[in-house]
């Protein structure tokens, strides 16, 4: 698998194998995504934010399956919804530039609309 | 950007030059990713499964925007713990393949352990 | 168990005799909670709205489990903040109340701020 | 209001006023539930676990009604199922009293499956 073309191909084939497109409706592929992405957060629920970055390696080795999953979910959303991911991120990343100046954003995490400065406009 | 390390390398620059790296714990990143995921959920809670799959372009365009987040902290949770996504990927959909055999997957929905033929081996 | 506070008072020997407090800050209590409303909302994922209306019983009482979990942990959460959830509750369903005139939203399942005759005020 | 079945009550007359009963499929209202859970715990992510427990006013004020809107829910969709909040949790306190005996369980966060002296029978 060298990207996430690839990946969606052998999703696809995958789905296709078992019958299974008439379960991914949009809706019940956005849950299912969102289910994967709570899994691959409970573990993380109950460590130190230092012992996140340390996890040992069967844990890790499960939360990389996690990750796996949440990824397959996003790729087959997207792919039915005909987006492209790699052009979205794009279109993100230069909308999250404008939304969080180096400026007024350097050393704080709060959300743009409570940056000093911002001026009112909502982004998305 | 043209594959996912571009999308990562541009996402480095972005948080380094925000000095956000504090922030960005795994444990944080992946409650960003959870919460990202259930933003994306969101625009499709009250449609019916046939209106999910026929968003008006307005909505879609929104939808894009959080699938990149969701990509987006994904790519920067699997980077923080040294996670290659497309090896993750590759490796759970070979588990995926002996989870649920075509034969008795085919047309239903069932989770892996409810399937006929189960041997009750977890595979995670 | 009559009500809440009895819920509360349960809880919070349960903690104690295991001596969890150390691991209940209010960031975990949260993750942990939104952990339990993923695990709920997975038994309905591939469902039918029709068939999310029928269960059969052992996926309900599954269910009624998952229902508890979240209950739990918000209850435990509120705890932990000194919030009164039943006082949150009637000023939330006040706002609810200015947010979805019955007029305006009578019949469609729009956001408050995409009802017509919304005047931009944002009211959390 | 006095209670959940207080709660519950408001809540009926409220959904019904609106003509919403045709949105709230059981399914559809573990979405927004969860939906919920996401937006409480989005205040906390880029928080330590100190400053979880220390909340602005501001920023309780506004937790609280995150708080309410998952409470809301839950009693939303226990309704719909038939599902009393109060029993279940009784049943399901039962239960982790069992999964989690004090005395292996004392001082760590491991999952019931993985505490020493765990005999591998799934009690869910």
């Amino acid at each position: 698998m060298r990207d996430l073309d690839d990946a969606r191909d052998a999703l696809r084939q995958f789905v296709t194998e078992r019958d299974w497109e008439q379960f991914h409706a949009p809706k019940n592929l956005a849950m299912a995504l969102c289910v994967e992405a709570a899994e691959l957060m409970e573990h993380f629920q109950w460590l130190t934010e230092a012992e996140s970055a340390a996890l040992p390696p069967d844990t890790l080795a499960e939360v990389a399956d996690e990750i796996a999953d949440v990824q397959l979910y996003l790729i087959g959303l997207a792919d039915r919804l005909g987006v492209d991911i790699l052009d979205a991120m794009s279109r993100k990343m230069e909308k999250n530039a404008r939304k969080y100046p180096v400026a007024s954003a350097r050393g704080n995490a709060r959300k743009y609309d409570r940056l000093p400065g911002y001026d009112g406009t909502p982004t998305s």
